[in-house]
């Protein structure tokens, strides 16, 4: 049983604090994969096109990709996984990145953030996903580098929320392919902004059904998932606050990067951000009473439990304290002799008893 | 019992997460409608009037509010019910309106909000009604765009706080059929905030009432109503705080779409907004000491229990005991055979009981 | 005893959430009568002087202080009562007060608030007194509007703090005779906010007792005294934050009926406001705390009771049971038959209750 | 014993709310000494000094040190003691004070505050010393006047932290003598910051003997204390915030009473005043979660009581019980005439026992 | 056992209100050492290097750093021990350093501050440490003086996060050689923050611990932990919170001796530390609600053992009080000599026991 909550919190420490104390005093710039390594083979695939053209392809070499950087058309380039230290380091010389830059591409336990350099936009972002099984909100970091005519993803695994993007590129559905790689950037963004709000549902879901469990049966686990779910608010919340300033960055960029007429679309994101922003906190709101609750539920409980105690031992114990006294030995009791002494005991036993439940019912104990 | 409290609970998931997901990945100004389809066929009605004419009518076709678009006089077309995603795209083709603006329009999850387009503006807002018999809160998106000499609203279904409205443009009572539309935009508004006071008091009367059970009568449904109180405030404060920024928006907003003359009324409305928010937090803080107040009232209970049951035990026990002794069948036990044993027990049995009494008034348990 | 709290609950809800919802819908600047009213005849009187020269009258009819509008003499007129709608709106004519002033006048449920005209200022202020009767803050709304060389104030009753100014102009004591409009209105809100210190006092005195009982005699009524006092914290609260940007906004309007010699006045009453904001916030936090101080009051009280009782039933549970043994009626019991059996028995009792007193002396619970 | 406690409690009402109200209405700059009096004569003295020269005397009339105003030297006149409100006035005339500022020194009950005037600074501090006897932090108002070359410092009674510096001044020890007055007013302001560690040592002692005091003995009178000393936090916290602004004012006035280079010491006073600030809210941070430890230890207290009771009374009922069967006088009970029956009981008795005990520490009880 | 908790407790105090309060009164700038003296020598190192030449020495006085003030090579003297005032003032002396600076270097209760003098730059740093043994986290101050080509760095004793670059240093790996002062006061900085991750990493590790000892085995001891992980998590946050504004200070400082390369540099140590900011803020989210969810888990103990005591007691209490009938010794007791007397009561007792096991089930007490 212990084992069981082990596999429910360990998972935790990384989430909040991963061990990025072994980076420590290292030169800045150094290059070191910090996180999980959540698939083997490093896969990259580019898509390029403009509103004629569109070409998609995976490669084994990131050096195939090289020769997109200053074409006309617009280039995806995406990469999943990012433990291959080699890989990342020839793509940072070949696009001009900053060490920095790279070092933090590698580093899973970024908080999301907007680095405006002069050729180019650096922005860090959580993916979030609900993982069922253990319960709990999971993310994945993605890094994008938005450059003139192209913009280069970095993602810890294979599976994103951008398949759908991809599908609109291909099939030049919506605007996508007349416009530039900012407006790409946008999309993915707001793909992964759209992501959280399933995050959402599921932990309005929980909350919702731990309000139900409340009210009709709260057993002795409900505090631990309360606390979870706390957790779990905590989390997102940390992952979705500093969006904000990303995105409110991007719009007060004054990058010649990103066109005007994406500015609105950017708005629009951002409009969404805070919507989650507000959910969360009217959710946290939600959940910080719910321990309140529970425990007037036990008092409650306990409450009904001492008054059935009460009620039975306060009934019987004079009861049997009568029956006790002509229970006693002694010679003289005149009332064993009584003819009536048996009955009158009865009787006078009755009388107790019922003006005890008298009592009871008007204390509305009964 | 389940079903019941189902009913009571469901309501919640929709109100503070729609079922937005659903859209995710989608290209931007996709046109969806999400949120509950609350009526069957969509109503639109027009009114278009200046100082001396005037007109009303309900329309079959949208193409019939065509016309307004260019008019001197201004025009109200308002329309129930958003699910029709044809008519909504028809219209917005027509009054040149922005995909994102129309995608909003559709999706009733929106938060207030205000854009200021250079032809337009696009206002959101919440009309707010209690429901009695589900005791919460409800929403109903209201979307508006003001545009040079028209405004077109949308709403989720018939029935609005605006007749009265109507009837003074009918009768032209007060300044309305001398203003522009940047003033029915504002009664529009103000008619809105006009009837948050409404829910507010309807609250207040609640939060009286729960003041009051809390000290004649608090049972075990306390705590989940004040959860419930608690919960529809959190919904209430959702829906009016972003108006705050909406309202002082359109005052600080530099458009040629809203006169100047209508400055001094937005700020009446803003100070309403300022006046429910201010009265919103108040009842926040009365809701959220009361969970306390109802525990140390279940404390005191159990007190009372806990003190009846411990006066009677404590009084008979020892008596028990007592009478226990001389129910021992010893052969050799001298008081048995002495003549006032009897008597004698009697005697020391009433003298404990006294002194016990002393002590517990002395304690103040009786 | 119903009755006698509704006694006291009642007054909560037109304090918070005046009926104000009855207006919903009617064009703005119509004028209704919201709130209490408070006196039957309105009454109207002026004082109007200058160094020189002074003159204070009752007048039946507003018309007799239309002559004072433009004056060089500082007039004061003074209106008792405002639920004579027709008087308001003449006078609002005369003076060109804006028809949503008027409203704002009419309308008691008003935040404190200023707004700046051009030819004139409109403040509104809260005017607080402790009801020891009813044991609650009271509030009645004084709308002032400054113009050139004229001050109106609006009262809801006759009755208020200003007698004593009005015997500084008429006994020409201070600086007051010397100094125009703005001056007197200053001195009027320096009133006001002098009065506050008396409700804070007795709030005051209230917490001092409350925390004096929690110590010596906490009772049943104990949470709902506490509830109660943070109500009307919460109150006097929302009385003064607003009054804090009405002063601050009087020092930096550039109004010209502002003189900049009474600018360190109002620096002094702003002084004052903070100071009351801050011990409204000191008080809050102290009353914050009271509730749990309590609750653990309560605890302790169970805590003896239980102690009580776990001794009692733990010192004679077992002796009774050891009586019960020797009460049974089997032919072969050897121990009945001894000579010194009932002394023995006796003295197992006697090391038995030794023992159990040793160690709940051990436990501290004797 | 309730005596005790109104010792303890009365000193609160006056340090937080003091009877300021009875001066509503009077004229602004009306001279009234509000506060405890707290010395029975004034006492004045003056240190006069330059680089070279060095004057210290105590004087019985405020004239003699009118000679000072406009002196090359830098003086420092001290008055203990404000009750005397006709010297107040006096100083107030030769030196040009603004009345509301004579009104201020007057009124004990000020908020630290900084007031710019042409020719010299107002400032409002408060000296903290903590009053072990009564278990509590006192507040004495320090004012000061600072004016070109002059100082004059207010205080309620004699003694004083300052008698450090005086003897700096005497023996011309560190830079003070090289100096002007607005250093003078620095090491003044350093001073009473400086004594502000100490009262926060004090506290901070007492928070350590109240944790230790929770783990090894928390008794009824705990939660008391911890209210007491939050109260005393509050109390400080008060008095230390608002001095925040007024150095920082200091800092930013453009006043040509600052020399620039006094400018670098400002900020040492502002930044140990900061940390004042710091530690305050972390005690208070600390203090504020010690109520709910000692309650949950009240709780574990209460759980052993009831597990004794439990244990006590589980075994022992049903073994009274048995006893009781065999205790009955029916004729026909074969039981009773067994050979073995009496052993039989016992080892039922002791079976049923042990098991119990079995369960106990099954459940860890035991 | 009081002894022990002496050694936990007692190490809270100086930290966080070292005993300050013995400078009070003392001239600004009077050189005293404050904090505990933790090593007994003072040990001087420098470093000098530039792109090709390097010198690493320890000096036995300082004057033999005196030097390198003026060249062009970087140097960076580094001194273990502040409690040698005389040797602190020489350097004072020697490097121009206000007195301030002096007090400030010699007070390790110095809050991280930066403060920026013309010709160098003062910062105050906390390097933290979690010592497993006493169970909290430590604080050694580290002061840096930056000037044009120096960088000296005060430590209370031997033993740092330096060590590190002091290899980079030697061996001219990464930039470091390359760049000037600022940089090196740089990657001081960014050891300092990293080394902040190795501290929450141990808390987080005890979080994590502690949330899954409230789930498997919550003890007395718990809120007491719970407790002084708060504390921890308070004083972590005292020695970070400030550090974001000396960081962003840095960042905006407008000093020459900052080279804008080293802008980037600053920009990412400022991610890390609002990071752990972060961190920090969700872990005290985390460790707010434990105490709740161990009081629930109490109440829930509490409720268990009642119900076994309810269940025992409520069971045998009616059946003992049929016993004590039956063993009254009334002469007449017609049931005594029926045949099927004894099995009858056996069966009613029987059938009352299957009754209230029957509810005690339906009740969900069994």
């Amino acid at each position: 049983m212990r084992a069981k909550h082990k596999i429910k919190l360990n998972p935790y420490k990384p989430r909040f604090t991963k061990r990025r104390s072994k980076k420590a005093g290292m030169p800045p710039g150094t290059l070191v994969h910090i996180g999980e390594k959540k698939i083997d083979a490093v896969r990259i695939t580019y898509i390029d096109y403009d509103e004629q053209n569109f070409e998609e392809k995976q490669v084994a070499n990131i050096e195939e990709c090289f020769k997109f950087k200053d074409t006309k058309t617009v280039t995806w380039i995406n990469i999943d996984g990012i433990h291959d230290i080699v890989l990342i380091e020839k793509l940072g010389k070949q696009f001009d990145l900053h060490p920095l830059i790279l070092e933090d591409i590698l580093n899973t336990d970024q908080r999301p953030k907007l680095e405006d350099f002069d050729n180019y936009l650096f922005i860090v972002l959580k993916m979030l996903s609900y993982n069922d099984e253990k319960q709990m909100v999971e993310a994945e970091q993605v890094s994008l580098v938005l450059g003139n005519n192209f913009l280069i993803s970095f993602q810890e695994r294979v599976g994103d929320v951008f398949e759908i993007i991809r599908d609109r590129i291909r099939n030049a559905k919506g605007r996508i392919r007349k416009m530039g790689a900012d407006y790409l950037a946008y999309t993915l963004m707001d793909a992964i902004v759209d992501s959280y709000f399933a995050v959402l549902e599921k932990l309005g879901e929980k909350i919702e059904s731990m309000e139900e469990q409340l009210v009709t049966d709260p057993g002795e686990k409900t505090p631990q998932q309360i606390h979870s779910l706390k957790r779990e608010m905590i989390f997102l919340r940390k992952s979705v606050w500093p969006l904000r300033e990303v995105i409110s960055g991007l719009q007060r960029a004054d990058s010649q990067l990103i066109d005007e007429s994406t500015g609105i679309y950017l708005r629009d994101v951002y409009d969404h951000t805070i919507q989650i922003i507000d959910t969360i906190e009217s959710s946290r709101d939600m959940v910080s009473g719910m321990l309140d609750i529970y425990l007037s539920s036990i008092s409650n409980k306990m409450n009904a439990v001492m008054k059935v105690l009460t009620i039975i031992a306060t009934l019987f114990i004079p009861l049997t304290f009568v029956a006790g006294i002509y229970g006693m030995n002694f010679e003289n009791m005149p009332e064993l002799k009584w003819r009536w002494g048996y009955a009158c005991v009865w009787a006078v036993m009755a009388t107790v008893a019922v003006i005890m439940l008298f009592y009871f019912r008007r204390k509305k104990w009964l």
